[in-house]
């Protein structure tokens, strides 16, 4: 069973200044993983006359969200180490859905792995990142 | 010789709605890259106790300005095909420097590689995009 | 459907010689992608005192069966522009089966992700390439 | 200083049996990091009527020399978390030439970087890894 509630996961997920900026959401917590949505805004915008949403934001939303797949784990999330994201298609305006995992966690690492989805449902991005476990002292 | 001036590139690079909420500021642009900096702002903090800023927005950094390196040489910013950021150490709260360079562009894509530098001019980020380049019909 | 059967999978692949050295055999191919297996020898080993498997090998593994299951889908294999390997675990000495899809394919690149196991049904590895696709002339 | 000499850097990366396959042989160890050649052979082949070398094999070096370059401070090389590597010419057939460097060590963690030269000089791929550092009991 996931550590944090749907509830508290919501809660310490909104401490961070840039997920408020982000208007993140969890809309789901379970065994499988996390789904979060992110609220539009016109800031995102990185091609004005086509009004697609900036690669960096895509990438922001790839690393928190797997970072708090781990996070319903393990109670907190975790500095990420790395990221990496490939990027599918344009991600127009509207609202991003994400879902998240952790692939594996090991003693000291765990590889997570998050997929945005745009307001049709289409895959935008996808990704994943390598978080720095908490030791034992 | 880089293709456009960095009166040019500055302009270009305040196009997008997201490059001027991260205060984008081209500083040099030369045969060995460009170096652009990026002014602080509170929503990019991510641990309020500590201060510290988002890998989201160091992200967004690295791919930024990996791209814009290769749009001096090209005249235009070319798509995102994939992004790899590596976490060097905690960014804390101040305005960042990143320099980026073309590592090799190709005939269909460019590898371009970016590294971020806090107010003290320690490294805290780096990484690399894949970029595709545009096609003649 | 695939383009190509296991069998002309099975015949292309053996074409390279290191495919033949790694002893590649196709074992399924289907809409959801493709399984081939790969049989153990002892120049593989990066430890000679516990014998597992270096990690260049599984980096090997991830990129030829991901670009596999894009020559099932396109007649033939692409060229990889870029490739990202996770290590989850030591590969203990036994043969490696490798599952891998198509996550996206666009008009100019593809995205592929692998998955490799060891002979205990473990997962070991696992990584994602960027292939450029052919153009139209 | 690296604390390891050129010889012992040697003796210790051909305890691998496939460093050995591959012919490693290191050229430089200083305070910027290493230089390995690897001596080309017919197995490393992916397509025999153009006789380029295979990705595999050139991701395998970035990952092996990122390593040893560490090695070189630590006193024996480190697992490797992830690695990702960026193709940028086809390899011909010919001895390689590996240079990497450590770009930073934490605490837990190194990310290293690696550059592949074919005989000619000309950059053929190039690379990095997050290596998991030995932590004290």
């Amino acid at each position: 069973m996931p550590k944090m509630t749907k509830e508290e996961l919501q809660a310490r997920i909104r401490v961070a200044k840039l997920h408020q900026w982000l208007g993140l959401e969890v809309l789901e917590t379970s065994e499988d993983g996390i789904v979060v949505k992110a609220a539009w805004r016109e800031e995102w915008v990185v091609n004005p006359a086509r009004g697609y949403t900036h690669g960096g934001i895509l990438a922001t939303l790839v690393d928190v969200v797997a970072d708090y797949a781990l996070a319903a784990q393990l109670g907190a999330p975790a500095p990420t180490v790395d990221l990496r994201v490939d990027y599918h298609k344009a991600a127009m305006q509207g609202d991003l859905t994400v879902r998240a995992k952790v692939l594996r966690r090991g003693a000291t690492f765990a590889c997570c792995e998050s997929f945005v989805y745009d307001k049709d449902g289409e895959l935008v991005a996808s990704g994943r990142g390598t978080y720095a476990l908490p030791q034992q002292k």
